[in-house]
């Protein structure tokens, strides 16, 4: 089960400690309680962004749909990768959440470019009432294929965007892992370049199931905060939540958490490259390392119990040394013992 | 804050043990842990319904507005009471679910009686395509005025939506509450009597937030999983949610919770029935008492800093003897010294 | 099938004729051709609005339905008579249309009253994001009953919507009668009175299927476009539409069509009022008599063959005097001998 | 104007006839009408199909979206080509219609082939509830770029569509223009390949605006008939519809209109392809041509007034020799003499 996800461990003790400091009296519910007044004030800290308007949620996939319906209208379309979660992951949650809203894809990779942005957005332009209107754009940070797209590379997109008229929104499912291995501030990787709205993920990083939507354009707060409510999104007992993110926002937990997470895959890909038969194929920044391996390989590690992604082809037929691409994902508490582990079983083979 | 709702209070230390259990190793997500595998086996059991389908959510709106969506096509209508949750507190969440259903709303009061809901389902019956289509009936246990159906009463009820081929969905936010009252098993109160889906809650009664959707026609299952990825409530660390409902239905927590809240309810009803100015307006079978008090009175609690909902008009101006509708719902948790101090206060009057 | 609805029988030559002027030549598609900016210009004309927006579509339901989806959000109520057509009539459409929006019934009958609609948003007031948010009024002009609504008690309703700040929907699928009946100009029962858009009818009117959506706040054009073509409402070939509105709106046409059916409603309702068994139940102002007979009589005429609508009970069964309500709907064209042939009918009955 | 699209000419006389013919008497409306009943057996004759059943609305949107709505779920997707008119031209109407489903773009240009249709199918199945569900395969015949799929290459299709369990709907906006094209029937060009339902398109081929929806499963025949209504597009004087089409499908007009389209195209053609700077890129077929040319000779063409798309880059600026794409339709009442002034013209360039 290792390095299948980062949302396949536990959590850390102190999101635990959260829930039981947080277990106790009465209190006003659907985020009217005192500990979601301390959350919001501490987003506002950290994103530097005194103004923006925070809400909890339970999963990415309600954040981003949420994210994206307040942003578009249901005639629009919203540019995103062709790999994007919420075009591959999320069963028309943004079509379902925006009343039918389209997603155009944009380009041929996990990540987007300013020159493909630029393209499908003009491609959408002479239709007048025919076709989908511009809606915004959503970019996904750290990418669906482990890529972290830089400072520079964000704000070109952003611009490209902005230059249309168009709100960005940022799915940062991994925001934290981007952070970190960018060493950038919340405020750097979004409303400074241009972002609108961000899904501030806390899942994949050590919450229970807490994802925090950050506006910075207050004025579309009172939405948000309706269509999570007719999402069925809006808690009730709200406190747990914001306990969960009260303590990921203290003491940086957050980013002490994507470090480790990060530099498990450091560590992990370290190992993997004095493989000749292992080639890695993304940039590995944050928790993800994508690699090709022979089918061989990968039946034998999957055989071993390892439990991962492998995509591109069947693990069970074909020449076995057909290449596939495998996913590792580390979390930020998987055992260095258990990488050695698996290390040094790779040596074996 | 003490009587405002049964949401506001802590949860019981059973539940935040379960999830330092559950809170160890790798493991499945999105409901394909072990942990889900035995509540899956425990719901079937306590409903003794070897071939249901469980499904967990986080708020009872998601649990209802799936069910309904579940149950219904975009162009039927969806017979509920004049205060049914799915109509006065789920801002559209059915509508939206649904695609646009409506919710046809029937009699006058709390609860159904079959001859109005028999009343209304004729109603929609002569316009053909050009009205919407009779869809679902959905009937809340305990009511929205804190009322238990009779067991005869649901049958009555259930009786007459198969009479018109209806699948009936059953809001039971606080089924443990009135499982309790009427001293009957889930089985009793669901099934047995042509309930169809069931919103099996856990929240009001001791949970942070898990509802169990059950559903008996195990022919929507694949459909409701679909709804709920869609609907941005599958969780990826999903054990958290089947931690607290498998701690909830060991050693019949889920009663004893349920009995206790009762218990305090009947406690508070005690001494509330001492004074001639507080009139009780339900039969007080649950954990809510529903009184009707002078506009004075109910100033001068709530200037107290006491917590609970009034309606019915405005709490600050008008004769001081007019009426209004307090409602006080007691949890699980309430100390009993608590409604003694309160009682105390209130002989002060 | 005489009296059963103004959507039966025939339409004016001059609409014929004017599908023949319109079929000549190739022009632009889609609301572009010339014909349309003649049309947009008389429809501002007649509602002496320079600024307004007009828009064709072939269904009142969808006129109604996208004009409503323009006006309010999803997780708003539009406040509407518990008889309106939008209610009972359009198989959700307006449900459909806005995304998700609910219907709030206001009041008993078919007509709203500035009381039970202060009454009704009020009660929308109490419970924040839980409940649907007060989106717009919608008031049906001829009445589902027949009834006219006064300038007066137009204006009243406009006021108490205004007074919270929501905006007047006017389903006017008669329109046409309604002003006639009241002489007054279509200015005067709508903008001048705070309505912010119209259902223009012409179908019912003399029309092959075309009514008109008047918008008189023009920022809401552009979305009503989308929200059009999204719908499949845009016709392509959209001159044809044209044409008739065109014709409709020359000389008088719209008026003089009502005016003839207005009229034959008086002559039939002369003849009826001569008989004790029957009971007129409106005011008989605009093209449709709504009246009360016994079972028996009900049954012979239509057994003679007459068509008409009959509510309330069973034609073929129950106590012969048993009073059930009949319709009687008048168009344009229905010859005065037919009429003077179904009185002298009802004379030997 | 002359050939920009084959929805800006003239209807024929025969269709105009139609409606005089129909506007006689009073009749049932909403479908119910006898002229209905002899439609309905004539497009089952016509499609040889009996047990057919058959819908008229208003618009291709509608009817392509309406349609898809009866085949797929709001969490499936709908295969269909890159260039597809549900997908490009419809301002996700077909989003809209299916409750927010998706579109699965497939292959590079208009024509799917059954390779590239089953990489997308493929490509869809190993996300479980994550993705969204396959739902149905839609084919455009004619395609938007002019080609004609031949029944073979459908046939693929059909079998690729069903060897996974997907119904298929074929957009026969141009239905006649392909049967003519294919000298087949029109049973050969659809269920006797494996198409589950048809928008058989009248529009564009001489209607005012008449769109038949025909369902080889009637299982499915009263949801559509429930989405019809509720999408605003039952019309109420049915009979004016159902006039259109059964002068269309009377002595095969359907197809002479068609015949005469299809040949004023292969007129045109013959005089283009005398230039040596015009480059043919459909296999004309049908009743379009798509054509390159440079930059200039556009230029001219449309500074001479002739109405027709270009597409591929700027009109007005570029390389003068800058090859742009242009698309000449032409529908069934072009007159001979006109092509010919054209290609003198053109002659002269």
């Amino acid at each position: 089960m290792y390095f299948a996800s980062d949302n396949r461990g536990p959590v850390p003790q102190e999101i635990l400690d959260a829930l039981t400091a947080a277990n106790t009296g009465y209190t006003g519910g659907y985020g009217s309680e005192d500990l979601m007044t301390t959350v919001r004030q501490q987003v506002r800290d950290v994103f530097e962004a005194p103004d923006a308007e925070v809400f909890l949620v339970t999963t990415g996939t309600a954040a981003n749909a949420l994210a994206l319906a307040t942003l578009v209208d249901p005639y629009d379309t919203v540019f995103c990768s062709k790999l994007a979660h919420v075009h591959m992951d999320e069963c028309n949650a943004p079509e379902f959440f925006t009343g039918g809203a389209k997603l155009t894809l944009v380009g041929d990779g996990d990540k987007l470019t300013p020159e493909a942005l630029k393209h499908a957005i003009e491609e959408e332009e002479n239709r007048g009432v025919h076709g989908p209107q511009r809606g915004a754009v959503t970019i996904t940070q750290v990418t669906e294929r482990g890529n972290v797209y830089s400072l520079a590379e964000l704000s070109a997109l952003c611009q490209t965007a902005k230059s249309y008229g168009l709100p960005v929104h940022l799915d940062g499912a991994r925001f934290a892992n981007a952070a970190v291995a960018l060493d950038c501030t919340a405020a750097e990787m979004s409303w400074k370049l241009g972002v609108d709205a961000v899904s501030f993920g806390g899942t994949k990083n050590g919450l229970l199931g807490v994802e925090a939507v950050v506006l910075f354009d207050k004025t579309k707060a009172r939405e948000f905060e309706l269509r999570r409510k007719r999402g069925g999104h809006l808690l009730s007992k709200h406190r747990y939540l914001s306990a969960q993110m009260h303590a990921y926002l203290t003491n940086d937990l957050w980013r002490r958490l994507a470090r480790a997470a990060n530099d498990n895959a450091q560590y992990l890909l370290n190992g993997l490259t004095k493989r000749a038969d292992i080639h890695i194929v993304n940039a590995v920044q944050a928790n993800m390392i994508y690699f090709e391996a022979p089918r061989a390989l990968h039946q034998s590690l999957q055989a071993e119990g390892l439990d991962y992604d492998v995509q591109g082809g069947d693990l069970h037929t074909g020449p076995s040394e057909m290449l596939l691409l495998g996913r590792f994902v580390c979390d930020w508490g998987l055992p260095k013992q258990d990488i050695d582990r698996f290390l040094n079983h790779l040596d074996r083979q």
